[in-house]
């Protein structure tokens, strides 16, 4: 059922910059002459800004010049274009360390589909405030650290955590349920990096407690909302978001259990958008080709 | 495919009280010494709040006493339970005033599946504050009324509307996508019987632009919200709610597109839950039986 | 946020019979006056066949007699209406014996569901024809049995297969993508209480390979199934199914990736409504209350 | 909210060939240098068949050539990759005839989408071998022709049908539930180009009656297909499907209503992608781009 491995690497190339006629041509050009063929191609431009982006995937061969190569002869097309870009070999896996709190659902989901090759990348440890997990964890042989966060001394806790996810060089930071306020100098050292799962339909029931919330609303759907975290609370760019139906015979526990399973799927698939590049974030918001 | 029309009336019994041991037992014995048998029913406890709630339908038959005589049997029972509840006919058709301005999709839906029968009703009027739509009303029949609402003299024109809706005994008044906001007293005349389409997943985006809010914050999902109308603006009991999946590349203009089919859909089946007499107001919520 | 235990038992009673007026009345008097009161009810009739089907749970109290007493006194009143019924205490957990073969993502959603406490059920052991997924299984504290099932014996393999399911006293048997067809004597004992996950959108696609013939037939979803297991193949009562998404650049191994959540999320649906004894099968079909 | 129309032309390039290396390089190159900028741009690679297909959307200017010029141009490098291709001003309206029989949901739909400036086309008549529909066609302003299709004499028919078809130079038609089969000749004509709603979730219940085949299986969803119409029944290459919840209690009146919104929807929607020249058919599939 799996595809083989080709023996030649299979690059991503992501590219945004300002809208202008033959970006395109000129970077599918470079592409076929140095690199390889396209076999996954996705643009976007927002007329409205003015700006560009795209996202391809590179198949190599015997001709093709090294990755090193390549980002060289790019540069200069990339700077007469203004462009942000990188460019991946798909076979390298990132790093992802997760954050967890009590709540084992979105943890015990991203294991999951990390141990059976659902997502691609490398687990170097969890760390959680709690013990509870830690079974689970180095169940599937990963390092568990315990970091409580006591309520005087947070700032001591948080600094333990950047030194474990300095350490282990954490590509990507995903919090699985992680019920603690992460302190503005993180959010702004991992910036595009670091994925929550909000449990509401965000921009609704934006904080605490949105089940309950939305339970007194008397609302008709919950939902869940993957997100990039920047400082300012359930305000970062928005990657995924996916709802349940729920009536006036769901009580609380009910909406609480229903909405697990949409927080599962939604900060998986946040999760495996961004793995595979496929997340560009500009100002306040996210395109996320071919999700 | 249609099924015939009984000879003997079919009723609706819809009952709210205080919970208590032997509501059911009580209320389907003196239904079924007098009325009729079951034909559909459902019944909600809010275990919390202590409240119990019930829709039934009956059939009558040649034993069956008069709905006139069923109240009257029914009033001491209803009494010794605390109980708000009334009988209906299923025959008997609301009086469905409809509201709208100047974007025609959500009138257009209501009284196409009125036409069809699919909303078992009778219209005997619409009210808009344009005239464009006009040919499209009094094509299917129906008399259309303009009530200009000017800016300085909004108070006048609402005593218009409310002669009009007077005149016409409504028993209900649905807003279509009428984009003026409903005086005080109007809202209070018509509690629980005045419903609303809000073009936005309530409680987000209350207000005015929902998309344009929707598109500048990133959302991935669009929404609409039918329900009835109170004071406080867009913030009455919800009677259903729906969502449409977006994405970047879809423009403000390509939201208000998708959104529309939402909304028309969410209304329709608001309106139709209503009635068929399948919703229950409570405090800021709703009961909505088989929806 | 957990509900109090409750000191006395809360009971589903369970009831389908010829439709007659009446029922309800007769049997939530009996209740009420012996059992306890009413928290939960789902009635329907079905017009057609002239059947009607009943869910209620009783929460009973110091007045309450006891379950045995109770069936006494409910048998004359089943006899006399010609029910099919049955009395379960709530608390009392079903025996659910699990059988899988190579893919683990559908038993490993069962065992998560069931050690988080959202499944309530005992699981006395795993059989598998493969013996990959004995570390996961064994981990969760759970007996895993090999039954390998070779291609010229597979009446042997069956014949260890119900004498494992027998001596574990199994209520229920659920075929977490067990891939081997399960011969008419067992599907003949576990008739109603044999639950199997098709991956596809029943009646699409019965039998092998479904995810290949959705990717040739070109559709725009695929789905799920799970269903009661009769003697003939995919042909059992359907308790529940859903879709999602796919279009032309999902190749069979995307369509195979998305299907898998899909399938969790129906087995885990099915299998819930099933131990809650919501679900009620007569001829070719199921009633399923509040799902 | 309305983009203001551009003065200069916005044109579609459609094209389908054999997979190689460079594509896109040299198409774009051409747009870039002779015809405009890209606004809009799906590729798409079957890597399995080894086939290539492009859709992009491109704003000339003052300094473009026009499309003959530019259809010149193309033509050697369409024919050095093997492509099948056109290019449409997408200003430019196709002709769509709409056919339809007894029931008026999908053609209400699309009458009314048409009005509302959603559909872009011009819609120079209606068919139908009923008569009940013409005061709805005739008011939106169009020819409503009656052709009876008599047991004994289809092919009478179908020959007047093909001649109102042709005089209209019809370059799409579209069955809005129009319960006759086509003969294999107009298929043939129109392969490609006729469109179809069929009232379930294919490949369920190919044929007749599959609202009360869902009932009778005891599905719990019910959907519909839009598709090519091809000689054999029901198999014709799926542009677009969806699927609503049903359940125990919904008869198959409420099948056949639930049903209706779908049809609607799955029909406008196909019908909107293949007006924009976002579908293209190779064997039995759809590439259907940016649905």
């Amino acid at each position: 059922m799996q595809q083989e491995k080709p023996i030649h690497p299979r690059y991503r190339l992501i590219v945004s910059c300002p809208d202008r006629t033959g970006i395109v041509a000129e970077v599918t050009q470079l592409v076929a002459d140095k690199l390889g063929s396209l076999v996954e191609s996705h643009h976007h431009t927002d007329v409205e800004e003015g700006w560009f982006f795209m996202r391809i995937v590179v198949q190599s061969n015997q001709d093709s010049v090294s990755a090193a190569e390549f980002r060289e002869l790019f540069e200069p097309l990339a700077k007469s274009f203004g462009m942000q870009w990188y460019l991946r070999d798909s076979a390298e896996k990132q790093k992802l360390v997760s954050m967890a709190s009590h709540a084992s659902h979105c943890l015990a989901d991203l294991l999951y589909r990390w141990k059976s090759g659902e997502l691609i990348c490398d687990i170097p440890c969890v760390i959680s405030n709690h013990e509870n997990l830690r079974g689970m964890v180095e169940w599937h042989g990963i390092p568990f650290h315990y970091v409580p966060v006591p309520k005087g001394d947070k700032a001591e806790a948080f600094r333990a955590v950047n030194e474990i996810v300095t350490r282990h060089n954490a590509d990507t930071v995903v919090l699985a349920r992680y019920m603690q306020i992460i302190p503005p100098d993180l959010c702004a050292k991992y910036a595009g990096r670091l994925i929550n799962i909000h449990h509401s339909f965000l921009p609704s029931f934006v904080g605490a407690n949105p089940y309950q919330r939305a339970y007194d609303r008397g609302v008709k759907l919950v939902g869940a909302t993957s997100h990039y975290v920047t400082e300012e609370l359930d305000e970062g760019p928005i990657i995924e978001q996916d709802v349940i139906r729920v009536n006036h015979s769901s009580s609380r526990e009910d909406m609480i259990r229903l909405g697990r399973d949409v927080e599962k799927s939604v900060l998986a698939r946040g999760v495996r958008s961004h793995l595979e590049d496929r997340v560009i974030v500009y100002g306040n918001k996210t395109v996320v080709f071919g999700a």
